[in-house]
């Protein structure tokens, strides 16, 4: 793959300094960039690898002082959001998927749209709608009745149960779970019943899905992934739960059933919620936080029991400082002695 | 799917208040229902949409007030359990399994027994016994001489290891892994060296298995799913782990190495246990729990390292107002100076 | 499976105390052992079974006191090693992989090395390059342009995406992903914009991975788990992490992106590490810990956020005491306002 830095510079209307017939063969991180490489400078903790970096050339933020004379300059507004857009043009991975293969089992019921591309041993159930120039990779299953819109990906190895209905420009990434039966038992003297779980996992546009993701079907109704979401590896999502628009769940964090979540949410890591919340629109929920009620108002949450930041942090502070709390306890204690010692002595 | 609501009502012992004639076509949530719905009023909670619910048909608790004369009633002593019972029977998911594929693996050596269907892909390895009725879905492998019961239910891309004994009316979920090796070393000159996992996973009657589980084999011996268990989604169970009858373990919880758990006991979400513990039974332990020692008497415990439930509340209690106490010292050192100040005045 | 107790004592440079000649079946737990086992004594809590096991053989340390006549003893210096050599040499579990299956869909220009084992329905994708000695089990798939060295042991339904370089002598086992894309986004306008993620995973020499695990390959460059690096199941490592050598990471624990963590770490269960981090060699983190920052001590850490044991221990036995120093703070109030008083009615 060669591109000339003219054309680069087209595709993100910048600025060349310096020879515009240079060609690239390849992207690189700044610190790790070789000749030929385009690279790019993000933000300032990335400064010091400027005048190390072997890159051809880089993108960088309009007016950046140009001290180096032997690397190529592109000008951008924002040149993260540069790179990408190079990236996805000229560097995309690839990988080979072509046509319908032969040992793929595809129903004669199921509807398989134009350039739709099934990978090896793909099992496709009977009713299962399959848009447009979409890819499934080898070993994947799907049951029946699952809608598919165009041009999805789904890496090798996922299961999507029965009846689950996936929008367009999905990716579901190797190994994961659409559509399994949410935990719902009732007791009956002293044993489980299972309560059979119908309904099924409305997945709608723009979603990505991890690796090892479980997401469970509705006992009744639909669990609902919404536009623009985007989950990470690992990630639980219980039965009737449902995210709202471009929230953004990281690694490893599990919400428990019939939970709602609003838009522009963001959870860190290993993150836990409890069932049956209402979680407001703009909820940034740090790392590992437990949160067992509601939360009503956007904003900064932290810790296990999940608490507002500022009050998180004024407890963190306050725990840090306990053992100076603790002596200051044992001084008012040993100084009250001492002054009743006295006051009982003038007295005497 | 039509049934009357004669034929609902006598399945489950209800009284019917209106036309038993009329046919209903679904089971829906009270929220979600539309006409031709079967429903079902399961708490005080939900009260408020009955008022509201398109229904056809409600299941209520006996002697509920029946204010709407729209919609019929069956009155039964167990709302959701009735219900459960009509899905169970008229409702079940169905998903396309017949026969056996002949695209699976099956070697010359292995039993399977009558009825039992096995789908896509599916590999069986020398020696397997399985069982009458079984249901093996596409892409599952299952390693040499496993044992499987009657009427168990495996899905799709499950993975089973060798020697694994699985009992009869059991559900495994997508993606879940029976009997991988435990995480077992010992160290030589500053490395690893594997201590060979030659046990096996042995799981009773009427268990089910979340999807994307892993359920590691015994070093020696055997990692034990005692009868009736449930395991929900990403679920860790280490190496010689012992879980007993009707004990229930939410999502993305762990468990490790050689830690007993008693019957009945309930886990949250996310809990985590450590190795070599006896946990007794009818134990409730609070989701994001972590549990460092064994537990020997039944009760509810919170928090990481995990406490009685009274200990744990009023620990909770405490730090919500460790910002007071830390207030109250500071007024406390501040007119401890102005007594001694005026005790000083007065003496001299 | 019948070894001599010659064979077995030679192997591992034991002494023996009883009859040689005697044959053993299998090797079991000393509270498990039957008559024809081998056992070992391993550490004094143990103790307490020798005097019932059944076992036939025991391996113990030098010098233990043979108390029990009709048992056969084994002296050497570290009996669970010893323990752990024999099973590796006569009881290493056994599972069925003989060549290449005819359903494998090997790309012709993939090279596959000598005495390498590809189970049914495996696909190996165009460019791959697969070592001598490989084993790879049933229904994996491996993309693009994937390197495998020898002697690997790749279990069934694994999925590795394309470009990734495995090395020489690792285990992954089931239904583990190498290679998803990291969770990398850029904000345009709102919504989430996909950072293409071209960079790979290289694993190198002697690495073991868990069941369900998901390493994801970097944005650009490689996420890089060195050498004897061992990592249970259901584990998240993310894009651009690299682990060092002989590191080892329990069950669901889960890294952020571009955390370099040293060599010879233990992480117990659930750790959870923040993204960008620097962790020195030899830390050992209790399970639960979460880690905010840097790390660039060697030691021991505990909590969220993660402190050194010696801090950790001291805030935690505060905790269990905070009832009572609120108490003692109470009881200073009162007896300031009594002092008070006093001090009033004696001027007065």
């Amino acid at each position: 793959m060669k591109v000339s830095i003219f054309d680069i510079a087209s595709l993100v209307s910048g600025k060349i300094t310096g020879d515009g017939n240079v060609k690239i063969y390849n992207a690189a991180k700044i610190e790790e960039a070789q000749k030929g490489d385009l690279t790019f400078l993000y933000s300032p903790p990335y400064e010091k690898y400027f005048s190390a970096t072997k890159a051809s050339v880089i993108l960088v933020k309009n007016g950046f002082e140009k001290s180096r004379s032997d690397i190529i300059y592109i000008e951008v507004e924002a040149p993260e959001r540069a790179f990408t857009t190079v990236l996805m043009k000229y560097f995309s991975p690839t990988f080979s998927l072509d046509g319908i293969a032969a040992s793929a089992s595809i129903h004669k019921s199921a509807i398989i749209g134009n350039g739709t591309a099934i990978g090896e041993n793909v099992v496709i159930s009977p009713n299962c709608k399959i848009g447009n120039n979409v890819r499934i990779f080898h070993n994947t299953v799907i049951l029946d009745n699952v809608e598919i819109g165009d041009n999805t990906l789904i890496f090798q190895n996922v299961s999507i149960r029965e009846n689950c209905k996936i929008g367009k420009r999905i990716i579901i990434h190797a190994n994961s779970v659409v559509g399994s039966d949410g935990f719902g038992y009732i007791k009956n003297e002293g044993r489980y019943v299972k309560v059979p779980q119908i309904g099924n996992v409305v997945i709608e546009d723009d979603v990505e899905i991890g690796s090892n993701v479980s997401i469970d079907r509705a006992a009744l109704g639909s669990t609902l992934i919404k536009r623009g979401v985007k989950i990470d590896n690992l990630v639980q999502v219980a039965h009737n739960v449902e995210i709202g628009e471009d929230t953004a769940i990281s690694g490893q964090s599990g919400i428990s059933g019939s939970t709602r979540i609003g838009k522009n949410c963001i959870f860190g890591g290993q993150v836990g919620l409890a069932d049956h919340l209402e979680i407001s629109d703009n909820v940034l929920l740090a790392a590992q936080s437990g949160v067992p009620k509601s939360i009503l108002k956007p904003g900064i949450y932290f810790g296990s029991p999940a608490k507002e930041r500022k009050t998180a942090f004024m407890l963190e502070a306050h725990l840090r400082n306990l053992g100076e709390y603790v002596e200051r306890i044992k001084t008012l204690e040993k100084e009250l002695i001492k002054l009743k010692d006295e006051l009982a002595r003038y007295k005497s």
